[in-house]
């Protein structure tokens, strides 16, 4: 994955850093790759650019023969591209997939100016009943904070501890958007965007792209591939608009896909060692946490303020700073959890490494709550 | 699927127009619908409108259970949806799957004048090589029939003619959004486009939505469906920009597709009985008609001008109208040529009913020439 900023470089230009290396550090050469599944959201309406698979394809050097397509399901994007690539190899169809995505969201990566990719961002929400009274992404997270707040005494400052936590771990990171450290009163003095969301609640708008390889267990082989396991993936939707969602705080897709995938890789959650978590405003890893069945429901916020979710706790969350500090390129997020959580399982992620992490899980949410994708990953022994 | 034309409802509700007469036709029960594989190319800039896909599903009444997702690949948005339905049916991923597509591009639709509709539409081509210089559809598709009429001396006369025949077909069906005849010297005098192309050989923007209902062999048993199978199902592509493609007006693409769909299919073109051919312009018709192998290079132009290509010739083209004449709502394309021959497979076309038809090809094109998609289909005995 490139380092998330701010790109004002041609988007297949960006995703070629991403996936060039790649392509190298699997072993592969381009025309051995069957199938390219690129993930971008926004490309129509910011930058006037649709049907961008064959060109990026052909500016990183594919074939023509290559199987190439775009996918777009908001913020889940990435992880849908994954796992139809993933099925793909799985049943037989090719051997060799490239999965991934960039998206250019900054003002200055697009010329946009902040309030109108706000309005874009919204795109994602239902056209009548959530965008004509004005729901925005932050909005809705903020709905479903709220919710939690008031059934579990969840407080401010539980989410500031999220926010403290993810900018301590991208700290760490050299490609993450932000390598300052927070406090809790910085988080807390920082200007409501939607409440209960401060500034340094949410996620930044980012650019940058990622990309994986996705090999079947002979092409592994015969390549000489060094792989991880992904041992499930499953994909779950909630109802749209947000006001259809049965009890909204439970994100019920996430408890659905989480079963789903724990079943598929013969898991529970107590059996996790690592996991990147969708967290594109604080409130939304505390909910996703207990969707996961990582923490019991309301148990989530005081784990974090115990310092349970560090590196150095029992259960360590988004090691990479997350959406929150290492940035959030939409449609190239679902990817760059795989690439983290790679470099976790194969043990190297240097100072922010996860002492012996064999079980990973990425969790990835698109839209108003609409889509949930939910990857499990596992080391090779 | 939906009459084209002109429609200025929620695309959600356009889509139900087509989908639930679809589920409706095939008997099955929504909560039967495994998956939801959603096509539309342009409403993040037209209407701020993305992750459509779960809004869409649920405005239908689909379960959250529904596996949905959006697919984007300019005007072959369609087909590969359609693509991984068969596959994930095929693979016995699962066993029903609904794939459609639904697309408002008309200034009344979408409120958006025809210039920067063109604009958008220009979004399917390469920003720093096309779009700059001002690359639109119809030049691509100029370039190439202006290098076809150099090499096998096709002449505006045969292009013209590929438009009154598919005006012809287009007024035998009530769902085309044109339906008056045209002559050759109407097509002749209308104003230049892109030469070569007039006014009349380029399609209209259209609003408009289909859908198909896919499923496996042992659901077509327990639900009762009369299906028609699906026997090969082709996705290629060529490099972007179109300087970067061999020789343009082969369309490359468009013969690997035809070949290896072909051989999936075990036939040739010989026994291709009706096909709908992606006419976006009529030059499109005549090129792709020599790339699928229906007719010799060079040998289309006289063919058309021949009636060969007419509901009652040797080998019926666009009996729907074909973009031309019934439209191009663009997502809805790909899906709406299968419902097309769906209709003609089944004998149920009407006044317009190919003969005997038993095999046909759908021919579906997206971008500046960039993704070909081929799918063969065939009336149960």
């Amino acid at each position: 994955m490139t380092d998330f900023g701010v790109y004002t470089k041609p988007i297949a230009e960006l995703f070629a850093d991403a996936a060039l290396p790649a392509i190298d550090d699997a072993g592969i050469a381009n025309d051995e790759i069957d199938a390219f599944y690129f993930g971008n959201v926004l490309g129509g309406a910011t930058t006037n650019e649709t049907h961008l698979a064959p060109q990026v394809a052909s500016y990183i050097g594919l074939t023509p023969e290559t199987s190439v397509q775009r996918y777009e399901d908001a913020c889940a994007t990435g992880s849908l591209a994954l796992k139809h690539g993933v099925r793909a190899v799985e049943t037989g169809d090719h051997d060799v997939v490239l999965v991934g995505g960039a998206e250019q969201c900054t003002p200055k990566g697009t010329g946009i100016e902040t309030s109108e990719m706000t309005r874009i961002f919204g795109s994602g929400a239902h056209k009548q009943y959530e965008q004509a009274p004005g729901m925005t992404t932050a909005s809705v997270f903020a709905l479903h904070t709220q919710r939690h707040m008031h059934e579990y005494g969840t407080t401010e400052k539980h989410l500031a501890e999220v926010a403290v936590k993810n900018h301590y771990h991208g700290s760490m990171n050299s490609r993450a958007q932000f390598s300052e450290e927070k406090t809790v009163e910085e988080v807390l003095d920082s200007p409501i965007i939607a409440s209960p969301f401060r500034l340094l609640d949410c996620c930044p708008f980012s650019d940058g792209a990622s990309a994986v390889v996705i090999v079947s267990e002979d092409a592994a082989e015969s390549y000489g591939v060094d792989p991880i396991d992904i041992t499930g993936i499953s994909h779950q939707a909630n109802p749209v608009p947000v006001a259809d969602q049965p009890n909204p705080p439970s994100t019920d897709m996430v408890r659905r896909a989480a079963q789903n995938v724990y079943e598929q890789a013969d898991i529970g959650p107590n059996d996790v060692d690592v996991a990147e978590i969708h967290d594109c405003f604080t409130g939304a890893e505390i909910l996703a946490l207990e969707a996961l069945g990582l923490f019991e429901d309301g148990q989530a916020g005081p784990a974090t303020t115990e310092g349970r979710t560090r590196l150095d706790g029992e259960m360590p969350i988004n090691p990479s700073g997350g959406l929150k500090a290492k940035g959030h390129p939409i449609g190239a997020t679902g990817t760059a959890q795989i690439v983290e959580l790679t470099e976790q399982l194969k043990g190297e992620s240097g100072d922010r490494q996860v002492e012996d992490a064999k079980q990973a899980i990425a969790h990835n949410v698109g839209g108003m709550t609409a889509t949930a994708v939910v990857t499990a990953m596992e080391a090779r022994a």
